[in-house]
């Protein structure tokens, strides 16, 4: 009798599986199966054959497929600037990026961006990311195209010279926020860019519709000394992390940005109201913000992801660097060579990221019924040789050239190393051609 | 009348020049030409045109030459434990690694992880490395073979348990320093392990030969807190530069590595002396050692070079990477953005770096009568687009994908990306075989 064949899309078959479940487990020589967009079915390789029939199988001998990863903060077309404006101080740089956006910024150009920005992500095996720019709603649409897993809402700010990008109204919200209530790729949030950047009524506004709606929301928070000293003023001596809470914006939707300067007491009050934190530990460094508790608030039960920040404080957007840097900052800084190990670090970047942008439910590890956002490691690479432990050589060793296929939603967005869904010689020269108008100014 | 082309080796052309010679000069759609494994001529791409009648020439269209890279600390061989002991105290982790290295290590072995490292080096753009580890004699005939520049000698220690391997005696020190006293590729030192690992009449005897053959002088120095500790009990309160200094081994062909715990006097007196110090910031955060006091340093007048450490403490050999944290790092401890700017960072990635292990007259900068080492970097990156700043991009968001030639000596070892002389799937297969013994252990 001839048992049945499941019809599958895709099969995975022949590596190491690397789940990030709860049991966290590596089943090596695995394989795994994707239907409409999900996993379907998991386990040892030998236990899928002749049990699938796949439109595509997938060879992952001397391979590692992980959870997509999650970058839980950046500003994606910033990549127009990456690398104008370095070692200089906060305020210069914020002068300097401030005044060439101001010039520059237009949908077509912020499109162009993110894009390149996408292209860079996906190829550090990123699958899903925060955005925190204008003309978001162009972003979006360009997200949608290119098959990519947004965090994306609208952001609520008020910086002098910039009313005609930033002033998103209560309406124009509505308006996005119901347009994209469904969409599989597209995950609502609420931003505001930061406390010192609103007032009290737009931080109720905010709220209300962050209530409303029970959405995620997201915002810089305690970043520099400045913006400590900044809120403290603007707010009768208040905390970022105090004017959030007051506000009724601390809770389990919230994510926050870099959070470098808190207090013993705001770490237990994130870790009370469930408030997740995204630590961007290269941006951080090189605008001299200083270097976040990370290892206090994993002690202390609160969620940490980790972000890239956008390309003109980092350079470049590649989550396996900022993964590495954060595992090594942490020991160095604590004194503790113990604090943060590989393993959690991956955990940072998969389920807890997840977490943190509110999605742990649907992405974040390998598990029957999550959505199919995979990525793919060569671990044959020069780099990778040998290799007695996996989380190891994910944090402290891989490059983004190690990073072979990736998938999104059950879409492969990239194939051995070539963009799929995106025109990457095309996107470059769009790019380029925006920059040489940035130097002319 | 036709003028007479001069014959050279290579022609490179059409590219930028990024010199670090003395004025620093950028030189866009430029040229330069190789003979005899120098640096015959260099200038504007239209001033070579028909100049040179070159045996091979290699088109540097939208792509950055600069002088190849110089990694002064590592221990290659190490490559064989990446990733073995992570997240461990430096106690934990010594006792791990040495008890694994004193069963594993055979001249055989340490070739074979030699050529991994010498292969992950060249593929971050790296032509001049400094080693220290056991069977150098075997090593340094590796490095030959490869095509590779080595900085290497003697090791002087003594550490229980490695006798065999480590006990070089005054004799065997003297032999190899006479067969490779005239080498195009092996530069001589003498090495300590530590002063820790030593004692006064070993340090009075490496003393005696470094100034009888005004030898270079390596050592680890000041690297963690308890060598600080062990090395004021055994040296009666003195630190290890107050050793080092009181033993006549603090001068100008001194290169110390690590230097994390540093008096604002010591940092003086390696300035007053010309020691150069080799910064290590992967390793020395992975294992919580702590911060070098780079800025400070670099602000005293110390040459300050940048090494990768061994893989078992950082765990890839990047120079790019420990570029970019080298960066970051000294912004984010020091609370000012402004300190090592990417220029400063380039040059201690290359005339810094020949200067700190005594080459700076052979390597280190694109200059007539320099001997030929030189890295390529494709700028057609997604992660180096756009381009603002060819230093900027080189510290702060190149990787190692982007490095595309590399040529030492006047030798291509590395051409499109494939190695040639190396044969990289051989080296990583032995290397597995090893691991796989380690593993069993």
């Amino acid at each position: 009798m001839v048992e049945q064949q499941s019809q599958v899309d895709f099969l995975f078959s022949g590596g190491t599986l690397l789940t990030m479940d709860k049991e966290r487990r590596v089943i090596t020589n695995g394989a795994l199966a994707v239907k409409d967009g999900r996993i379907v079915w998991l386990g040892p390789a030998a236990e899928a054959s002749g049990r699938f029939a796949a439109a595509q199988t997938l060879n992952l001998t001397g391979k590692v497929l992980v959870p997509g990863l999650v970058n839980a903060h950046g500003h994606w077309a910033m990549t127009l600037f990456r690398g104008l404006v370095d070692d200089c101080t906060l305020e210069a740089w914020l002068e300097k990026i401030w005044k060439v956006e101001a010039a520059t910024i237009s949908a077509e150009n912020v499109v162009a961006g993110s894009e390149l920005a996408m292209i860079e992500m996906i190829r550090s095996g990123t699958t899903c990311a925060a955005d925190m720019y204008w003309h978001y709603g162009e972003t979006t649409e360009a997200a949608k195209k290119a098959g990519f897993r947004m965090v994306n809402g609208p952001i609520f700010a008020r910086i002098a010279g910039f009313e005609k990008h930033r002033n998103t109204t209560y309406n124009m919200a509505l308006e996005y926020l119901d347009h994209y209530q469904n969409d599989p790729l597209i995950h609502l949030c609420l931003q505001l860019h930061a406390t010192y950047t609103t007032n009290r009524s737009i931080l109720e506004e905010a709220a209300q519709i962050v209530k409303d709606r029970s959405l995620m929301f997201i915002t810089h928070a305690s970043e520099s000394r400045g913006e400590m000293e900044n809120v403290r003023q603007q707010y009768d001596g208040m905390t970022p992390i105090e004017v959030l809470d007051a506000a009724g914006l601390l809770h389990d939707r919230t994510l926050l940005a870099h959070c470098v300067h808190l207090s013993d007491a705001e770490i237990e009050r994130l870790a009370e109201t469930g408030a997740s934190v995204v630590h961007c530990p290269s941006s951080n460094l090189k605008l001299s913000s200083g270097v976040a508790r990370v290892a206090d608030m994993v002690k202390a039960g609160v969620t940490v992801a980790i972000g890239t920040d956008g390309t003109a404080s980092n350079n470049d957007l590649d989550l396996l660097h900022e993964a590495q840097l954060a595992a090594l900052l942490q020991k160095g800084v604590t004194g503790d060579p113990t604090v943060l190990p590989a393993e959690k670090v991956v955990e940072m970047l998969t389920i807890d990221g997840a977490r943190a942008v509110g999605l742990d439910k649907v992405i974040g590890s390998l598990e029957v019924g999550k959505l199919a956002d995979l990525t793919v490691f060569d671990f044959d690479s020069y780099n990778l040789t040998p290799c007695y432990d996996v989380y190891s050589h994910l944090v402290y060793a891989t490059s983004t050239h190690d990073v072979s296929d990736v998938m999104i939603n059950g879409r492969l967005v990239m194939q051995d190393r070539q963009m799929l869904t995106l025109d990457e010689a095309d996107v470059k020269a769009r790019v380029r051609a925006i920059a040489q108008k940035v130097r002319d100014l």
